[in-house]
């Protein structure tokens, strides 16, 4: 188990390591995949290091962030639904947040997950800023 | 959209169609998935009808529940982690709680979700006990 030292997650969480925020308050943070699946793939951490999604104290509350992020995917990015995860390799509990889209569903797969895609940093803070921004 | 009268997750809540269960409450209901890709791969839904996990009111207790099922799955399987998902194409909102074993995980793959198991009634009926049995 990673202590929160060597962990990359509270490293994000703390501003040591820069990411694409689209979402955080008092004790949650939620930033771009820099691996997207889709457009506005995105994780949601505590800004506590917990290994596990379940540890998180107020893991309700966790959830309740979670549909406030998908509410603001849908206005912002225009999903269509959003799809929730929890897996992966880094222990720090993160929630993936992946909004989906008619338009890539119905023409290209009906994948759990879509394929990875390429993007650059430019994309991913195009997207981050509509989250940011009231008129869009 | 489907209603609640052609849905299959309606008919299992209302016990139309049987299924396995290893947990239920007055609001949720969570039943071990006849294609299961772990042992005690189960799915929890609402026992009314919401297309997305995110429609149910109580999204927070929603996830609450999840979370018990968690503890339950760790007791009684002994799980060592537990991933959960949504996804799928069945319009009535389900949480996939995926209980996850160190000697597979170890042994076979680092995936996501582990390959389809085929299992037979009866083995889904006796992971199913373990839940309803105290002693064990």
């Amino acid at each position: 188990m990673l202590n929160s030292q060597d962990c990359l997650f509270c490293k994000i969480a703390t501003g040591k390591i820069p990411s694409h925020i689209i979402y955080e308050d008092e004790k949650y943070l939620c930033f771009l995949d820099i691996r997207p699946h889709t457009v506005g793939d995105s994780l949601l951490i505590p800004k506590k290091h917990y290994v596990w999604t379940y540890d998180v104290p107020d893991f309700g509350e966790y959830w309740e962030t979670a549909r406030k992020i998908t509410q603001l995917m849908m206005e912002k990015l225009n999903a269509d639904w959003v799809n929730y995860f929890t897996y992966g390799h880094i222990q720090h509990a993160h929630i993936h947040i992946l909004p989906r889209y008619k338009s890539i569903y119905d023409a290209s797969n009906k994948d759990m997950i879509p394929p990875e895609m390429k993007v650059t940093q430019e994309e991913l803070k195009a997207i981050s800023e509509r989250f940011h921004n009231p008129s869009r």
